[in-house]
């Protein structure tokens, strides 16, 4: 029995000790209890040097597991560390719907010599999986289901299975077709074992069962799957042939990569991104992103150019401009991030937008008006001016409603032009929020304090 | 066979405009088509009116499930529309799980009433439930749990389940315990069915089984079902003793929620904020968060403050200055987020924490030399002054670094301390990065350009 209470941080410690110390039996040791997605954690918690070690003493059995589990780029950094015939040998295990997965990023050679040296039939289903499109229900399909026909009795099932001997531990029903091959029904296990030998499986079977169209897109799988509290599924093409079945175990990758997704797109981050990448082409990537926001900066400083002449008269508009900005920013983002996570669940649609946005104005109106208020009193203390305090509570209230209407209307817009609201919203968000609240603040001070 | 390919959103608009215009034959007939979890999706979409509305169309039999797929605060808004007997009713039919879920969100004079209406065995087994911690494995388990003895052979197991009956369909593994009920192994459906009746089941059990500590946090379960590929697993305490088991669908939930929590905590909210709360409630709750915030926004225009000779004498220090201050945020926030998801996996930890800080600074050094230049150039272009330019690199290298440095520290610290990085996170960090842009890029200014 594996040991389930120790954390992975604490692995992490024994084995980053045992590497630095050189004790590769102690290394040996902790791996040989480790699952493969266990392992996959563990590499992708190491810097390169490290990482490379662990990676060359994981057993040869569970490589193209462990290949399976990591994201992306991690996978990118171990596939290069090993030769043809490795990675020959690591993928040569995997079924299809796993090789399909990780075929595209294996070299080319590899990949064409992997192809040649496959029999007709291996290579016809990789080639027909690659088919389907990245993120459809062809690629998260996998193939080994068992069927019956309706029109035999459980006891010929029965004899069938055992004829068959190698049933999967985690099969727990079978798909029922016609001559056809046509799907028509599930018989759990359950009722196969709990009635008696001679009725037919057309009478136990379960025929209102949601069947899924090979290219329903992942995402919309994973909302089926979490809706209607399924476990497996059978997978159809247009006509109602049975191709094969969808585990949960890959609902839940899906459903993680999902919602992680939103939380590292937010920050201008890719989802698959390495925690110990290279510092070069990490550098590279996150350059892009503050690019983008530089060009943002340069907008609100020049928002704020127009307006030297106040700045050149009145110091405290420099002191207090930043408030103004950064409250309505970060109200903006309140917002953004509940709409992002209501696009992300398909709650928000053309017909209750509008009951949003006067929701979200009304609240930025009350908080606009009571931390307005609060900002007036310190800044009138402060700078001993009411003019000043008058100004910055008006001004915070124009920002912060220009950002609840912001962080609505610009993630809708997005989602509309189908661009992913979660990327690029935050930076439109403080462009809007920035010279808003600049350009009210400061003009404001210019009309009335000049 | 219900239509798996409509969306929520073409579904949303449907019951939308039947509920706008009235037509509450249309409402039902969508209704009649959704399972519960579709109609808590639904109910959470629509605003107050709306939404209770609907929720008086929500056939009686499904309310309980429906109040347990919404979110905490939305069954709040539910409860309060239904009267005692409904409560009741609908509470009804759930098992000693879901009803411990939400048996706390209960009017407390229908909680003690259901209390007394219970049998002694299903009080006993409640009490027992909420005994539990929240977040443990006690309330994620079912009870359920279908359990034979190792020394019997197949037949008489066969017998008992089909003398049983009601086996759930979505069973796939009998749990084997000794005679003291203590936990000994599992055994799969699809063994028992492809196997000589005349075996034992001892000769085919599986021992080398996960089993899962009844006091086991549900992110740690969550984890392990991840990394074992799990669909069920037995659920014991500290003597072996079988309590029930924990099965997938219930920890898909767990999965989600998780990464919800990161998101939402990060802009400030919480996960179970309903998407149209009333706007008194919604306002006051982020009026907090605004204010923490506004403290920092203080503190940045107190550090300015502290430069007013400078920005008197120098109108662009003015004009620039948001711009140090935004970049170090933007990547501050990057490299807040690649360890918030590091430390959610489990995957940072005190020795590979130094690697991660070095990769960060090294990273924050290239971009920032990269885009210090950018600025500076056109700095210089638009002021004409190369002094200006030299000063707005320096410090926005100094930034970045700092940015770098704080966007790991931060996180790790409050994680030491036993704070939600996700939730403080970015409103320390902005502090740091504000303060650290205005005091470098003013100060030196002070100090060279005066």
């Amino acid at each position: 029995m594996t040991d389930t209470t120790e954390t992975l941080e604490h692995r992490l410690s024994r084995i980053h000790l045992a590497l630095e110390k050189e004790q590769l039996e102690r290394v040996d040791d902790v791996l040989s209890d480790l699952e493969p997605a266990e392992v996959a954690l563990l590499l992708e918690s190491l810097p390169p040097a490290a990482r490379i070690s662990l990676w060359e003493r994981v057993p040869g059995e569970i490589d193209g597991e462990v290949l399976l589990h990591v994201h992306d780029e991690v996978r990118g950094t171990l596939i290069d560390d090993m030769d043809h015939a490795e990675i020959v040998a690591a993928t040569t295990g995997l079924d299809t719907t796993d090789l399909a997965e990780i075929f595209e990023d294996l070299p080319q050679q590899v990949a064409a010599d992997m192809l040649r040296s496959m029999d007709a039939l291996q290579r016809s289903r990789l080639q027909e999986t690659l088919s389907f499109e990245e993120d459809s229900a062809g690629r998260l399909m996998r193939t080994d289901t068992i069927a019956v026909r309706a029109d035999v009795s459980l006891e010929t099932v029965r004899r069938f299975l055992r004829w068959k001997e190698a049933v999967p531990d985690n099969t727990h029903m079978l798909m029922v077709v016609d001559r056809n091959g046509r799907f028509v029904g599930v018989l759990p296990l359950a009722r196969l074992i709990a009635n008696d030998p001679e009725m037919a499986v057309a009478d136990l079977m379960d025929s209102d069962v949601d069947s899924i169209q090979v290219t329903m897109k992942s995402t919309d799988v994973a909302t089926l799957f979490q809706t209607h509290d399924l476990t497996s599924a059978p997978v159809v093409d247009e006509s109602g042939l049975l191709l094969g079945r969808i585990i949960i175990d890959d609902i839940v990758d899906v459903i993680r990569e999902n919602s992680e997704q939103a939380l590292m797109n937010m920050a201008g981050l890719d989802e698959e991104e390495d925690l110990f990448a290279p510092v070069m082409p990490s550098a590279k990537r996150r350059a892009v992103w503050l690019g983008i926001n530089l060009l943002t900066a340069f907008l609100a400083a020049w928002v704020i150019g127009r307006f030297e002449a106040a700045l050149d008269q009145i110091v405290a508009l420099a002191v207090l401009m930043p408030i103004v900005a950064s409250m309505g920013g970060i109200a903006g983002s309140q917002t953004l991030t509940l709409a992002i996570r209501g696009l992300a669940l398909g709650q928000i649609s053309r017909t209750n937008s509008h009951w949003l946005l006067r929701k979200e104005i009304g609240i930025a109106a009350l908080n606009g008006v009571l931390w307005s208020l609060v900002v007036a009193v310190l800044a009138v203390l402060w700078f001993n001016s009411i003019a000043i305090g008058v100004i910055i509570a008006a001004a915070l209230v124009i920002n912060m409603l220009a950002a609840g209407v912001a962080g609505i209307v610009i993630p809708l817009m997005l989602k509309r032009a189908g661009i992913d609201p979660a990327l690029s919203g935050s930076v439109i968000l403080t462009t809007v929020t920035d010279v808003v609240g600049f350009m009210s603040f400061l003009g404001l001070a210019t009309v009335f304090l000049l």
